[in-house]
């Protein structure tokens, strides 16, 4: 058995993508402290997820940060006034593709959610982030490139004692440049039960998928490609 | 009367640190929505402060954001288990030293702060955001640096839809090399108020200052220096 001695937060929505991330960090060596946010998002499932996968995975602690978003609107995913589309299943993965931004889009959400790891990971003195972003599924969210992993990186670096102090903060973003059906044979070769995480953009409070939206059309094809039973269940 | 029609957010403590930085806004033109925060600090004032403020500028929108940043621990100012310091005025106003970083640190808040402010003004489609940070009375902060702003706005153009587009953010930190009284003879010019502000790190429910702490002793010192009356309410 590995030594948990190096604490590191890890941003967990209940997903599959970030479930894979927490299980990469766990098999790391690192200790995990697990990081949710209660942001206003229509559906329950998500956070109910994040607390089964933190509980199957062992983690050091799950926190879940109440912040109201939805405050701001501007996203399908926040906005009670908009509908989730669910026709907007493009068949582009191309990563370098930022033209079109689905609307499902929150404001800055990774910005926000990075900055608020940033905060607990000070209070921790951990020196590790960990963040599902997928630039090759996401293309179209600018927040899910490396090249804004980096970027917050490097201010990260510049607003903290421990970074000022040489003691420099890593953003991790292990499924970057992963596909989803690699990232599923990832995660199953580490022992991830999908079947607790919730993908769907409009799920029911049971965790039940709706099967019809981009994203989950996108895990589908991820199980199909993969060759792995899909364990979601769908409503 | 100049017009007022480009949009920007500016963060309000309730302080005359951003009471000044939002006069400047609203003096260069901008439509100003002001963003504060209830991140669990100890005292109302600073709120009450943030209002009245936001009120007598005359801003387009004021919000209070609740984001328990408490939940994480680690500084005076809202960690309720730890006194805020009396004694720690430091003489030393040298930007650049970084050596020693006060306990009143909160971690990370300038970033989740900043990003925040970033969230709305993209649903805003606000390309400015203003911020009142500071080298000079808290350079032991490494977020009040200016290299630490830039790269925060590097950050934030590669975060967002506009900035990826070309439509580029600016972060301004109008005060980010003025010395207090500077600021005060600034703000003074343009008209603001400070007996509405508070910058008191203890300071009463009804704003009144404690005269004690480091932040007060800047504060009293500015006005000194300036030769303006200090319209500071002292308990």
């Amino acid at each position: 058995m590995k030594q948990k001695t190096k604490p590191a937060v890890v941003l967990l929505s209940g997903g599959l993508d970030s479930a894979t991330t927490l299980a990469m960090a766990m098999d790391a060596g690192f200790s995990c402290y697990a990081l949710s946010f209660d942001y206003g998002q229509r559906s329950s499932a998500e956070l109910n997820a994040a607390k089964k996968v933190a509980q199957a995975a062992g983690v050091q602690e799950h926190r879940i940060l109440k912040i109201d978003l939805g405050q701001f609107g501007g996203s399908a995913l926040t906005d009670h006034d908009i509908a989730v589309p669910q026709s907007e299943f493009a068949q582009d993965t191309d990563a370098s593709s930022v033209d079109e931004i689905p609307i499902t889009y929150v404001p800055a959400r990774n910005t926000v959610f990075l900055s608020l790891a940033l905060a607990w990971s000070e209070v921790l003195d951990a020196r590790d982030i960990f963040v599902g972003v997928n630039a090759v599924d996401y293309s179209g969210y600018p927040d899910c490139r490396g090249e804004y992993i980096e970027a917050f990186q490097t201010m990260a670096n510049l607003a903290t004692k421990a970074g000022v102090e040489g003691n420099r903060l890593t953003v991790h973003a292990p499924l970057i440049d992963l596909t989803k059906d690699q990232i599923i044979s990832a995660g199953s070769n580490l022992g991830v039960d999908y079947g607790l995480t919730v993908s769907c953009y409009a799920a029911e409070a049971s965790g039940a998928a709706c099967g019809q939206c981009d994203s989950c059309h996108i895990r589908k094809q991820g199980f199909v490609v993969a060759k792995i039973d899909d364990p979601t269940t769908y409503a």
